[in-house]
């Protein structure tokens, strides 16, 4: 199974997405649970400023990964970081931590319950039916399953951060997902709505495709607008990415 | 997500299969791709030897593994374990591997186009909407990843032993699955048509459900017919599995 890549004729074997951004709203699904959270415990300011604490704690992942690409820090999952950058953002927000106590845990979970944006889920299943299909993700593998079966979106094969023990953009993220997949780097494409991570991707070899997702970071977002290099493709949804691959 | 098992009331969050006789076929399946094989080489022979092949071919599994768990032999995916393991059976009856060729890889692939049980994906499928499902198996994630494509078999997460770095019966390799699913081993549960299999599962403190298959290994199986431990639960099919465990 494989279709060959619009721009330069090379076979594709297996599509994995960056998730975070590309497949799922987590502005609107994090922010939709805090708001939640904060009604159940009748916190009534947090109520309206839920957006703001999504953005603020999704603003601390790329720093809280940073020490473990460095290799300062042992590698760690992601939904751990989460839950450290949740007990930093209650505080900024004038909350205890630990007055929330046993249902951190359950908060953390909101990562697991994102919304998929209007289009990904019939474009994945447009695409599984030419190629395998998965998410390429800093995600760990437990948080991209259950996202997935939350999102219903079905993966073909889900190769976590946990199983690389690599984060994105370091370049054995990419080959080992190859390896896994017992598939040269150029038979794998990336599907991602962020220029950095098809740029390292390339840098790896892989095929690239760029998905535009113009409010992943609200109405005023101001990066990712477009595609700012020649990716193999260049498209406006996950289906608009399926319909340019297979019936070219 | 999660139900309880009919028989300890624990709590469930996710079943894994043991997939090569559980889930899939792969007596008829590999039988069928060595026939196919044989016929568009005019190797009438083998056309008629096409099952005691494939039986000679899978008698090589158990010994082909051992030295990865005796740690005398660096960790290899099943993959390439089938292959080599091909090359001797080719031998055995009377064909060169040499001569197979760039065909050899190709005719290894049967491994990933093994016909399901008939309830295997409406069973899996039942389970699916409770918790989360995928194999636990001694084969690699991509092989794996191949044959549930093939099989239209929907796993929500596949623990390859190349992830686990394990063969089963070791410990570590039903343990490492409940790790990677971020649950406690008793939360996972291991659904298999072979009692050692079920035997190390429980050691290792997971729930256990035997699934029979009296015919895997063809009409005259002299093993295997009967749970011979009370299991959690005691199935005659997996879509059995499902409606036990599901609507007790």
């Amino acid at each position: 199974m494989n279709f060959l890549s619009p721009s330069t004729n090379r076979t594709v074997r297996a599509v994995v997405f960056d998730t975070f951004g590309t497949v799922v709203d987590w502005r609107t699904g994090v922010t939709s649970g805090i708001r939640d959270f904060a009604r159940g415990r009748g916190l009534h300011r947090l109520v309206h400023e839920a957006e703001a604490f999504a953005d603020s704690w999704r603003a601390k992942y790329e720093p809280s990964i940073d020490p473990i690409r460095r290799g300062a820090r042992p590698f760690t999952t992601l939904s751990r970081l989460h839950l450290e950058s949740l007990q930093v953002t209650l505080r900024e927000f004038g909350l205890d931590p630990e007055h929330v106590g046993s249902d951190l845990p359950e908060l953390n979970r909101v990562w697991e319950r994102l919304p998929p944006w209007p289009d990904s889920r019939e474009g994945i299943e447009a695409l599984a039916r030419h190629v395998l299909v998965g998410p390429l993700s800093n995600g760990n593998t437990a948080l991209l399953a259950r996202m997935a079966k939350y999102a219903g979106i079905r993966w073909d094969v889900i190769v976590g951060s946990d199983v690389t023990r690599r984060y994105k953009p370091q370049p054995l993220a990419y080959l080992h997902a190859a390896e896994v997949l017992e598939i040269d780097p150029g038979e794998l494409m990336l599907a991602a709505a962020h220029n950095d991570d098809l740029a390292a991707a390339r840098e790896a070899g892989l095929a690239t495709a760029f998905v535009l997702r113009p409010t992943e970071f609200g109405p005023h977002q101001s990066k990712d607008l477009r595609a700012e290099q020649n990716w193999d493709v260049d498209a406006d949804s996950i289906l608009d990415l399926a319909r340019k691959v297979t019936s070219p």
